[in-house]
Order: C-alpha cells, then structure tokens, then sequence
C-alpha cells in the first residue's frame, strides 16, 4: 500500500470536491485518480473492488479505502492535525454536522448524475431546480442563525466544505442565488481562500480544457 | 426549556426511528411529539420555527433544536453514557458512518414522501423499488467485509440504527430481502434487542391501531 493516499474523484463531482478541499486545507498531499462518471467508469470493475457503492469519491488512506465524503472529512479530521474542521465544542459540533446533512442527505442525492439519469433529459432541469432552490431556502434560514464569515461562526468547517460545490450546482440548475444573501456571502468568501481555489473542479486534471 | 428532552417525530419516518433507538440505547426517558407527515404538519408555522427543513426527527434537548438523525445520534453519543455507538477506534468510526451515510444519503432520500409525492403515484412504487434494491446490493456487499453479529463486529453502532428502518421500508417497496442474506440476519438479531422493539413504529404512540 503506497503511503501517499489516493483520491478517486470526478472534477465535477461535488462529493469528490468537498473532500479535495478537506485535503487541501490539512496540506496533505495526494495522488490524482480521475473516475470518469460521464463515461460510467464508476461502475467497471477495477472500481467496483475498492468501492460497493460504485460512487466517487474514495479515498485510500492508512490502508484502507473510504467513500462517502462526510465520513473522509471526519476520518481526516480525527487523524490529521490543523486547522480542524469541526469545532471543539459538541453542540457546535452538531450545527455543523446539521448543516452538511441538510446538503449531502437533503439536497446533493436528488441532483446527482444517477438520478438525473432516471428523472430523463425533460424533467431533470425541473427536478434538480425544484429540490435545490428549496433546500438552500432551508438552509438559508438556518445559516442566518449560525452564520460569521462562514458558514458557523469565523472558522471554516465541515459544513463550508458542502456549501461550495452546492452553490456551483445551484447555478447549473439555474436557482436565483439572489434570494439565498447569506449564502452566496458566505459562498463569495470562501471561493478566495488558497484550499478552495485549488480544489476548484476546473484546476482538476480530468476537467475538459474547454470547461477552464 | 424543560429538562426532559422531546423528540418531534412521525411513527414510520425512519430518521425519526433511528433516534429513536439512539434514545432507547442511551436510556434517555423524552416526551414525544408526534409530527403527522400525511397530513403535511411538518409544513406549520409552530413546526417550522424549530426546524426549517420541515422534516422530522428534530430533538429538543440541552436548550436547543437539532435535526437530522445522525448529526443527533453522534450528539448524544458525544455527550451521553454507555453504551457508544460509535467505536473509539478512527477506522471503526469511519466505517460505521459509511455504512450510515450508504442508508443516509444514499438511499433512504430517494424514498422519502416529499419525492415519492413528486414522482407521482404511478411510479413511486418502481421508483423506490429500483433505489431500495440497488442500495442494499450495495451494502450486502460492504456488510460482508465489516459484519460481526452485528453492522460493524459485535457491537451495536449508528449503522445499525439505520439499518432497520431501512429494511423496514425494502419490505415495503417488495423488495426480495433473500437476495441480502447478510443485512436479513444482522435485521434479524437487531429485531431481538429491546432498544429496536421499544423503537419500532408500532410502538408509537401516533401508529394507527390497524397497524399496531
């Protein structure tokens, strides 16, 4: 088992792109592996081995394989050093979990290629619109009550991890990010700090150089 | 606030089941707050003061409101006695949260009653089907590897607390479970724990008598 770690990631995979920010904030140094879902490389077998889900990203670490973006960052956060990315504090600690759930198991599994895949190319313009415009509703009430500069507070977190790539897809599905102040405040201000920039889905090596 | 927390919950809502457990595990005595999703409460103002996702689980404790069941489950395993459900070990802990986060965000979104409402009544029942059975394909694959007695060696973990709720909701959507012989014998000897009964959606006080 190699000792640098190996990320399997899609550049426009917004699970993939929380966990290359979590990487890039904690300055670990990584080796790239481009899974290609367009083309359904997720499902080949050589993929299949490392992860039952058939999903990116995952992740291979300390000897052994993880997937599912939520559980990396925790990993990461619990056996690598600085700057954490959950708060000290346990009811801190569970806004911010909050906050990414109401992402990763609220808004993010109604968007994702699979899906969409079934909705059919008619509807899923309106699907995806329909489920991310009212989960950032949500999700704006809620961080007008938790937020600083970021997301909780004056730290960046967990849940800034999820927001970024959600307001990306927002835009994809064309959501009016001018009723959502908050979070496209907080959104501008993370999109200027070096882990975010680099961790952007076009500085990744599978991006299309159209997509640049 | 009072002191005793109180859980706002539906009797068949698997997230709400899943703290449920947590609960009963921990030996945490709570007032129960039924929150009827058919009839669409959750949508009310009194209701959406305490969470704006307008989803239930949502736990009133320690003067204030969590929602999302596994950001409560690792909040009350944080701040709460034996028995853990988490493992202290990071690996351990890691894989227990991506067992949850398989159930979490990657099946048990695609058969809430917000989408099934969306994808309409002629449909719902393929529709959930389809996400349910290649869900678990999923995690029967991934079980194999971690499983003891129980989801993750012979302790009971937050990957438990999700599985049953979820195999609950398979037989629903008449999804052949002899095809999942390990997740039908974990179900089984988790089905025995006094926890699971005490949790279980008949048990509650808003399950209709014709289902109890």
């Amino acid at each position: 088992m190699a000792t640098k770690p190996v990320l399997y990631s899609y550049f426009r995979s917004s699970c993939s792109w929380r966990v290359r920010i979590a990487l890039a904030m904690k300055g670990i140094a990584y080796e790239y592996k481009a899974v290609s879902l367009l083309k359904g490389e997720q499902m080949q077998e050589k993929y299949q081995v490392l992860t039952p889900m058939a999903q990116v990203p995952s992740l291979e670490i300390d000897g052994f394989v993880i997937n599912q973006s939520l559980p990396i960052i925790e990993y990461l956060d619990e056996t690598r050093g600085e700057p954490a990315l959950l708060p000290k504090d346990p009811k801190q600690r569970c806004i911010v979990r909050q906050i990414s759930e109401i992402i990763n198991s609220g808004i993010q599994p109604l968007q994702n290629l699979k899906i969409l895949k079934y909705v059919g190319d008619d509807k899923k313009l309106e699907w995806g619109h329909k489920f991310i415009d009212e989960g950032l509703a949500a999700l704006e009430k809620m961080l007008k009550t938790t937020a600083g500069k970021y997301s909780v507070g004056d730290e960046v977190t967990m849940a800034d991890l999820c927001l970024v790539p959600q307001v990306y897809n927002a835009g994809r599905f064309k959501v009016d990010m001018s009723k959502f102040p908050t979070i496209s405040r907080i959104n501008a201000a993370l999109g200027e700090l070096d882990a975010f920039i680099a961790a952007h889905p076009n500085k990744q090596p599978d991006c299309p150089d159209d997509l640049k």
